[in-house]
This record gives C-alpha cells, sequence and structure tokens, in this order.
C-alpha cells in the first residue's frame, strides 16, 4: 500500500427528513446565502421548497442561482462567481446532483481568486482558498458531496475538465433518498453506471496489497449490482434508493482509492464525448467502460479481471485466463444493457468522422499517456474510440 | 437503513514514516502540550523518540504521562487532568494502542468538567466540551485513533465503563504499521480478533436494507481472516501489517454501523471478565464471541449467520440451516484458536465461583437485555459464562 493521507471532513446526514437539519447548519455556518440550482427538478418536485423554507427559518439572507446544466458550463460559473461579489457570499448551498454541486465549488473558489477560474481547470494556478460550500443531494452518481472533485465544461472551446482539491469538500451533505423519487429511471441507471466506473477507475490498478481498498471497492460494486436494477425499476423503493446513494458518495469520498494508483482513462475519455455531443456522463461512461476493459486485458493485467469476475461476479476461474476474464467483461457490458444503456458510440448520435477528433483531445490534455493501470498511448485511444463506435 | 449522521473527522496520516507529518500538525494547533503513552515498548522502540524528535522542531513546551496500562485505569486518568491543569494543556498528544488513546481522551474531556470525569461514564453528566486529542498508533486493534470511544477501568470498584462521543475523535492520527513491528505476536493476534469482533458487533442486527455497511463489514472480515494470520507470523511484513491497521481504523469508525441497530453484547461481557482479571480484551473477545453466536442461533437470526457464512468463509448453504450456522461458528471459533487464542474462560484463570458475579454485573449496568441481535436476559448471559468456563 502506499502511503496517503484521508480526511473525509464533510458530515453527513443520511435519510428521510434529514432536510430539518439544514436550518441549524446553515445558522451556525452562513451570513449571506447563495443556493445553487439546476435547471427544473428541484423546484417542480418540492424539494427548493423545503430547503427555502429551513432557509427562511434561519433568517439569513440568500441569493438564487437556478438553471445550472448537466455537464456545467463555465459560464454559470462566472455569473456565480459576479453574484457572490456583489452580493458578498459567504456560504454556497448545492440543491442537486453533480452538476450543481460542482458548479458551487467552482464558484467557491473562483470567488477567492483574483484571476480567472478556468486557469484552476488547466492548472495554471492552484485553489488556494474557497468559500464553503455544502450540498443536498437529490441524484446519485458524481459524489460530489463527500469530495472536493469538479468537473467542468467550457463550451466555446468544447473542453470538459475536472480538479480535485480537499479544501472544496462539502462541510456538509444532506442525502435523503427520498428526494431522488422523482428522478427519470434513465438518470438513475446513468447515476449507477457513474458509480460503478468511479469504482473501476480506483480499482483496476497495478498496485500491489490495497486489499483493503479493494475489498471495499467489491462491496460496493455488488451493492450496484444488486440495488441498481431495483433502484431504476422501482422509483419508490427507498431501500435501493438508499444503498445506491450511500454507496455512490462513498465511492469517491477516498475510501477505495488512496494508497494506490487510479486509472480514470475512460473517464477521460468520455469527457471528451460528452464536451462535444449532449450525452449523459453515465452513458457514455457505459460505452467506454467494456470497450477500455477489452483493449487493456492483456498478461500483466488478466489477474486483475480474473479477481474481478470471481469476487464480484462469481464467474468461475478456468484454465484459459482470458476466457474468464473476457467473459467477466461481457458481463459488465450486459449488465449495462440491461440497465438501458446504449452500447455504442453511434447509439447516442456520433459522427464516424469526430472520433479522431476527440481521442486525439483526450490524448491532448494529458500528455498522451492515458490512466495507470495499462497507460494508454494516443494509438491505444483511437483504437478505443473506433471500437466503441 | 435508520438514518444516520456521520461525520468522521479525523485526519489519517497512513504508511511508512508519516511521523514527518506531526510537527506540522501540533504547530498548527499546539500551544501546551502533553504527551500520553503506555508502559515501555513505545519508549523502547524508539518510537517515542520519533514523537519527541517531532515535538522538539515545533519548540512548544510539553509534558508527559506515561505507564498508562492496558485495561487503563481512571486512576491515570485523574492524574492526567490534574497535570494539564496544572500546566495549562491545551493540546493531548496520545502514543500508543486503544488504552493510551482512550485514558487520553477521558483526560480530554474531564480537565474541561468540574465534576468527577467517571460520570461520564456512569451517565451521570454528558460530555459537552473536551480538549483536543491526536494519536500516533502503534497498535492495530482498539480503532480509537478514528473514533470518539473510550473504555476505563475503575480498579476499586472493578468496574470497565464505555463511552462514546462525537467530540472526541482524534483531530488526526498516525497509522504508520511499522510501528507495530515490534508487538508481540500474542497481542498482534489480540487486536486482530478485537477488530474481527468489533465488527459482529456491528454486522449481526435485525436491521434489513443496510447492504452497504454490510458489505463493507463482510470486505473487512475478509481482511481480517487473510492478512491477521500473516501480521501475527511475520512481525516485518508491512504489507499484512498496513491492511490489518487499517482494517482496524475502519471498522469502528462509523461506517459499518451507522445506520443500524448495533449489538455488543459480547463486549459488555468481556468487559466483565477483564474489569477483574488481567486479560487481553482481544483473548476475552475471542472467548466470549463463538459462545455469544451459538447461544444466539435460533430461527430470527439463522439467515444472518448463512449470509455470514456463505459471504465472508466461503461455507456453502446446506438444506439444513443450523448445522450450515453451526459450521460457520466452528470455522470462527478455530480461526481464533489458529490465532493462538484461548478457547475457554478456564484457561485464562478464571475461578468458576466469579461466573456469576460477572454475568449479574453484565447485566446490572445495562438493565438486563444486553445487545439487539437478539437481546439477552440475566438468564442468557449467565448460560454464556456458564458455556464459555
Amino acid at each position: 500500500m502506499e502511503n496517503f493521507n484521508l480526511h473525509i471532513s464533510t458530515k453527513i446526514y443520511f435519510g428521510k427528513g434529514q432536510i430539518t437539519a439544514l436550518a441549524g447548519e446553515l445558522k451556525a455556518r452562513a451570513r449571506r446565502l447563495l443556493i445553487v440550482s439546476g435547471r427544473n427538478s428541484a423546484r417542480k418536485y418540492g424539494i427548493l421548497k423545503d430547503v427555502i423554507g429551513q432557509v427562511k427559518k434561519t433568517k439569513i439572507p440568500f441569493w438564487e442561482l437556478s438553471g445550472i446544466y448537466p455537464n456545467p458550463h463555465l459560464d454559470d460559473v462566472y455569473e456565480g462567481i459576479r453574484l457572490c461579489r456583489q452580493e458578498k457570499i459567504d456560504f454556497i448551498l448545492a440543491v442537486g446532483g453533480g452538476s450543481v454541486i460542482d458548479s458551487a465549488k467552482a464558484i467557491a473558489c473562483g470567488v477567492k481568486y483574483s484571476g480567472d477560474v478556468w486557469d484552476f481547470f488547466t492548472r495554471r494556478a492552484q485553489v488556494e482558498d474557497a468559500l464553503p460550500v455544502a450540498a443536498v443531494l437529490t441524484l446519485a452518481a458524481a459524489g460530489s458531496e463527500m469530495n472536493g472533485n469538479m468537473v467542468i465544461t467550457r463550451t466555446d472551446t468544447a473542453q470538459k475538465l475536472a480538479l480535485g482539491t480537499e479544501i472544496l469538500r462539502p462541510v456538509f451533505s444532506i442525502l435523503d433518498p427520498v428526494y431522488t423519487y422523482s428522478v427519470p429511471a434513465y438518470h438513475i441507471a446513468c447515476g449507477v453506471v457513474d458509480i460503478m466506473v468511479h469504482i473501476f477507475e480506483q480499482y483496476f490498478s497495478q498496485d500491489k496489497a490495497t486489499e483493503v481498498q479493494d475489498r471495499l471497492a467489491e462491496g460496493l460494486m455488488k451493492i450496484c449490482i444488486e440495488h441498481g436494477p431495483r433502484a431504476v425499476a422501482t422509483p419508490k423503493d427507498y431501500d435501493s434508493r438508499a444503498q445506491i446513494m450511500w454507496a455512490g458518495s462513498l465511492a469517491l469520498c477516498g475510501l477505495i482509492g488512496k494508497g494506490k494508483k487510479t486509472d480514470w482513462a475512460t473517464h477521460y475519455m468520455e469527457h471528451e464525448l460528452s464536451a462535444i455531443y449532449d450525452v449523459t456522463h453515465g452513458a457514455g461512461l457505459a460505452i467506454f467502460s467494456p470497450v477500455w476493459m477489452e483493449h487493456v486485458l492483456n498478461a500483466k493485467t488478466v489477474d486483475k479481471f480474473i479477481e474481478y469476475g470471481r469476487r464480484v461476479w462469481d464467474v468461475p476461474s478456468q484454465n484459459d485466463t482470458f476466457k474468464t476474464a473476457r467473459k467477466t467483461i461481457a458481463k459488465t457490458r450486459s449488465f449495462f444493457s440491461s440497465l438501458g444503456m446504449p452500447a455504442r458510440l453511434r447509439d447516442v448520435g456520433v459522427k464516424k468522422e469526430d472520433l479522431i477528433k476527440m481521442a486525439e483531445k483526450a490524448c491532448r490534455h494529458w500528455g498522451g499517456n492515458l490512466g495507470a493501470f495499462y497507460p494508454l498511448k494516443k494509438k491505444d485511444v483511437k483504437e478505443i474510440f473506433y471500437a466503441a463506435f
């Protein structure tokens, strides 16, 4: 195991009706509040009403920034920064899923920086200070509610870039599975895939002696496999929504990734897809993930696939290890299909002529070697894009 | 899943040489420092020297309280409180295992309380304030380095009582597996059992729909089973020591117990044993745990044992569910034996005439119903003590 530092500083309120904790938490921390939310659903389904009811109890003055897009846009971040400065905001509450929370985080660090917030994403500057952020979660997927990560899209250059910093872990997050009841089945499914692939990115590693992380990762994968289909099929199945919601937060809070080299090649490739096409992140991951697995399967990686298959999918080891590994990958792909996910880039409207452009962009940002489990060269990335088509 | 709040506020520094983080952390937090340590080993094996080297770098004035016993004594806590008040200590650093960290916590809350610190343990008062505590861990067992729990023994009344409060989670803990190299094999084994039984206490529950917690618990049990014997057999096997150390912290930080009713009957019974006899906590647990399992096995609990057996020990389910469950319990017992643990109370010098007294004391503190998975009545507790003899 590699050395690591881990500080999961986010306080979690989990369960039905936990929104009642909001007033007390805000009262203790906020003086002038910005509430960031998405396009419609938090308002339509009464979640924003619950939030504002709590905020009004505190008598803290508040402003609203709503209409945050999925694959959230840098322009909205700029607008939030402007608003925070103008109104002297000192606390940001995100009400939504990963896109809303990520936007809130980008605003929070942008406010405290004299330059362009985009500098953080292009690595021209480092986050050194930020307003405190908290979250009321409405979609289990990104894990942003319990970590310091964010992904922002700049539309004029079609760049979608990620950033992680401990400073931006939310100070508290309220996770009420009931708030996910109104999410359409397709987006619940995309969330399950997102969680599952977050786990893959950390699980598939050449590091040895990371059994604690790997056993926990396997447990969380089992949760996705057992409760994902129920959560998708039955909107008001509290139990399965709760398992998926909690698994989603734990999957990316550092528990299963600290102490080892993680991969993230699949995410980098998907980011190039959803930077151009209007594809839900989870759906993009569902396409790339099994193709990536097939591509990186070789003599040096096969054992990890065997272990994954045996422990997570109960695929018995056979003499032909590659056959066993491929069976496991097929299980993964058919699980995603069973959730209603697309299997090919062509299924989500991608044009063949864009493949090479996306592949090249994926490599450009990261110096040509993508991932750690099997470092992808430019040639590999192109092959994966074509194989995924 | 029941509603829960979880705030794992302890910052973890994990790995070889992480002691170098100590000076910076102390500099940011402490003005006058108390270092609490055990009887000998931290000094003998140079760990205390590493710590004091770091402290000296900070030029923070420090005092030492050493000689803390396993099953730590209230008298030492009083002495620590006196010293803190006299020297106006504002930060306590524990260097040791659970006993040392627990003592540091009890001192930390005792200093801020005008009454007798024992009031907290008898529930006559609640902890409302405490000095900050941090830990340099030298033994994987109690999990005290990442939670707000403590267990203190009052020798004049032979009471060993436990207390948990969020206020007392260490602000940071340094976990270097190398610091456990000098621990004798028997105490490593006792630590593995302690970790395993901490997991049992939270895993065996009548709650439904706590799959996330249960899957993580099963993963941590697998770590104990696979890495425990290696950690016991090979002092300098960094990898196994690291797995056990990290599993021990995660086992009791709230991750696998929040959101469900936990049991703790085995611990309550063991506390009565080690309050009177000089038995290492883990060895006492190794005796009681399988006997408790056999006692609580019935039609209402059998399914959980089957699940435990299948998922943790690969015991295939048979038609005769009780036979399968008993096979699983036997596996648990023989695992403890393989680690060199005693199997019976008589093996650790317990006199038969003390059984009834210990059983009655175990019930007295908790109103006669011990545990939640199968609430033990006084009669049950007595039977378990006799069966364990």
